[in-house]
């Protein structure tokens, strides 16, 4: 049994990772951390783990960490991460970071779109943490940036036809809509329920989501030329699921099957990409608890732009479940590990 | 008192005219029409019209329709509308009719889109009734076909823009959301509140939905040069509110600060119409059952986009509020009775 | 006009005073307090309101504050309530209080409910605002202490079958459900979309709820011997509204249409009760937006008792409509004035 | 591997049959019926489980049902269950029936409350399938009738106190809330997303819902005494779950800690009931997805009151997972295969 540590366990991506490894045959929680909640059982905080798992919030002192696990995911605010992913490296353990401190590779863009990046060093090795792309680099990882929600859904959705060079990337737009999961746990008076129920509204418009250099590093590695999108989050009132619409410019006359063909191809063998067929486009409910990233296309021919809809549960694939997707690759467990399962609908 | 009619009173649209009208100080409502609901109270029907209004459904020979009000709406099915409207307007009565049937100036192009259509003769001196950009034609006319609810969000969105020809058309892409009120009240299954609720996907894919025709019929007229926009709907978990999300290249180096003048220029008297000041955007919830349009601009430097958002409630300025909006127009009325009042928030 | 002010005017309850008396023919808003958002136009803190009133969030000092309107709405919170209205009355002006400072009757009752009291000595002249009972009294006041919203609608529900002493007080249960705004527009984990959404549970159960001891003061005059209750409010994943039910068991045997007609004659005549004909009930989207209390009767004969259904919009007849209501009633306004129009549904 | 089949896989209870039994080690789902989508792939009629099973809906002549698997779930309506299940008995196969057919043991109140029985002969042997209450019958039975999700949740929350005679069996109220999929999935204007959302209202009110028969029955087997109960569903805007607010007299002066006591007594071994500790109480959004009955306890002293609520998934504890709890007991695997796992929350 690997001993995994799960720091800042108490946000929704923390419980999350709780629940997804409390069933997974192969590890055991050996500590998992909370500031907030120090001396709680996690079953108090979050009654639907009750009776599922026998956890107790601890905050250990920061030299005391390392030693309590053999295997960490860092749930933690960026900035945090930075201050605990070293030392946990130091010591020589393996870490998937949830949080975008080690996301960007250019230090540069990192300190222009966060603040002063302190582990600057930890950057070279890192691997970007988007299981389907980067496999083989993650099975060798010491250290995996865990990849943020809208990118997964982006990276995944653009990246056969990028590959391709089957689009145009000057002409993609993103308008993409989020569950208020995304929003973390804390209390705001922005994610109240009165102020989002029954409501939809854009946010961190005009192309200041800090996502966007991170889907653009990944976007242009794939196109193999730099690639600039334009990208507006929304805020929808469920509490998970993302669905990213993107449009693009085809540069070359090609069928609606031969494209449906080419994301068969690169994704067939895929067991979390699952390809909508024909005319159908993907739903955020039918993601909902797994660690599925549903894709539909969509050509309109009138205007001259192919549509990509992606849609993920923001916390299981955009977020926890992928964390896990990476541990079982950076341990030799099979990939699906604890992760299999259908999503739950209605 | 102008006695008016309202055909088909038991949809939603239909009760949110009988809605409106119930506080408009210068109509009496003369008839209601349902067929389903022949003989009942519209009371019983709507319970929360209880006590507010005192009407019974009836189901009208044909013949005997128009003499039972001065003034119609027709808010019945495309193709059920031109049956009923050109007899109404023979008797001599005003119509706004809130069906497709006369939107399409253009016969070929209605028919492409949707099937034969029986009164093509009234098509030339109907107007289109999207108040703030036809209002003198709207009050001379006898017929005035009501926007769609998409259409009457983008078109007011885009407006200022096209006619400065300041976006190139070629780039418009509208990424629009809708609330399940938009589907109706009939019995179906994938409008079910366990089908929508807490999901989110979009529908029509592909350049599919019919009010493409309508918005750039308009949009052309506005651009003085054909436009052909890619639109996408989306069904949200909400009841009321659209909101279109809508993206272009513009076609001269201009800053946000005059693109805003501009809005403020050609809306600034607009009593419907909101501009969201500096860089806030509308959101569905702050239109909830008025007849209000917000709209927002952001640019997205980057990425060389502006991104015009535009919010209504779908049943009110996208159909009932829009429609008495219209008749204060043909009947010298205030153009805002009966539709002033703040949204309903939370 | 009469001039107006809102003490507390950026709560849920306090921007609904504002959106209702936006309309209102004979009042103006003459000031508008609030601590937070000294200095912000009401339209930017809620931009439904945008357009529909012209409002800058002010601070005055308490001694300032008394000369700014003829009439106040204090719109705060219980133990800040008693710091501000003496001074108000003292200065001449009547008061409408929102809070539950002055509800009770018995100061020993409220002060182990809540705390201290002090201002004890307005209890006396103070009147139980729940317009409909205390309509005469309500006239001639100069403080109203504007009720509850679970006990707006429970009292309503039982008056009839109390006076006429129809159920044994002994036997009643409460059972009610509110909507999130009930719990206002504070930054809370526990009412966080993600926490409320699609989901349901009791809340101060046991007896707890500070609700309790106003609901037994008024049942007990209607009953004319002491009434305790057993009440237990739980939380609906809705934004306004609150259904009770409530269970008695008969002391009669009373068939329920003579029940039916005794509660059409005590209510027949008010027009913000609206009586579900037959064997409907009510629901809380039929009330929406209105100061309607919707009341449905049944009958559980097998079991042997008598349930009545009672429904309201919290934050209209539950808290701003009423107090409304009642300012209406104190200034010789018509009573439903600014107060008519049907609910908002769907 | 056990070969099961699905009789009426399309309805929300049977899809989430096979949701359950896909990820359940000892069992292959060897047949699925629906009339309505013979001959498509369940993956394309509910896309949440394309990927993770392997379905083709069949509807094989009744004659050739039987072969196709040696244990059987019946979900159906009733009265379509009972021309099913005799002949699947009649073939040797074990079967659990998941409509209200075999439920009530008396037929002549079953034909009271449903209509004529047509396979009485069964009713003998058949054993009411509340896994907690009657495992060793279960464990031995041909044919099992699963407990409604109503039921469910009011017997498993009374059952400590009835056997110990602790309340007055003439004061219990049970006030019930479901949320929307308790009404299946069949097209209907009553549960339209519009007629649902962001509202509340009882229904099948006075003693009408055709779970009361069934409740009583087995709360008098408890009892060992008649118990008539006092019982109003509600209409939750939620998807899944089913809160049980349980009112009654106690007979006897005892503590709430040697009734939180008993409570642990009678349910500490059952892994799938979870106590509520101290004053905390159940929520839906806690159990959702899982096999759970969250109960919590509280006592009213002031009004002489215990309360006990109770939360279910209305179709996982209350339909498909505990079919499959019965299916383990039935067929000796162990009772919590394929059924452990928290809730989703959130």
């Amino acid at each position: 049994m690997l001993r995994v540590g799960i720091v800042g366990v108490s946000g929704y991506t923390g419980v999350e990772l709780a629940r997804i490894l409390s069933r997974h045959p192969e590890v055991e929680i050996s500590i998992a951390t909370s500031r907030q909640f120090e001396g709680k059982h996690l079953g108090d905080v979050y009654p639907n783990l009750r009776g599922c798992l026998d956890i107790t919030c601890e905050n250990p002192a920061p030299a005391a960490l390392a030693d309590r696990a053999d295997f960490f995911f860092t749930a933690v605010p960026h900035q945090t991460a930075m201050e605990i992913v070293p030392s946990l490296i130091a010591a020589g353990k393996k870490v998937v970071d949830l949080s975008a401190d080690y996301r960007i590779r250019d230090l540069a863009v990192y300190e222009q779109w966060y603040q002063r990046h302190t582990s600057g060093e930890l950057i070279g090795e890192t691997v970007y943490g988007l299981s389907e792309l980067y496999r083989d680099s993650i099975k060798n990882a010491r250290l995996v940036a865990n990849p943020g929600c809208y990118p997964t859904s982006v990276i995944l959705g653009l990246a056969p036809l990028l590959r391709e060079k089957l689009i145009d990337p000057s002409t993609i737009i993103v308008d993409a809509k989020s569950g208020a999961s995304g929003a973390g746990r804390s209390a705001n008076i922005a994610t109240l329920f009165c102020e989002v129920a029954d409501g939809f509204r854009a946010y961190k418009t005009g192309g200041t989501h800090r996502h966007i250099p991170e889907m653009e590093q990944e976007l242009t590695v794939l196109a193999d030329t730099p690639v600039t999108i334009s990208f507006t989050p929304h805020l929808l009132p469920i509490t998970r699921g993302i669905l990213s619409t993107m449009y693009a410019k085809l540069t070359t006359d090609i069928s609606r099957e031969k494209v449906q063909a080419l994301y068969e191809q690169n994704y067939g063998d895929e067991y979390f990409i699952r390809l909508c067929p024909g005319d159908t486009v993907p739903a955020t409910q039918h993601v909902r608890g797994s660690n599925f990233c549903d894709i539909g296309i969509s050509f309109d021919e009138r205007a001259g732009r192919i549509i990509v809809f992606s849609a993920i549960d923001n916390i299981v694939k955009g977020a926890a479940g992928q964390a896990v997707q990476n541990m079982n690759l950076m341990n030799g467990f099979a990939e699906d590990t604890g992760l299999r399962g259908a999503s739950l609908f209605p």
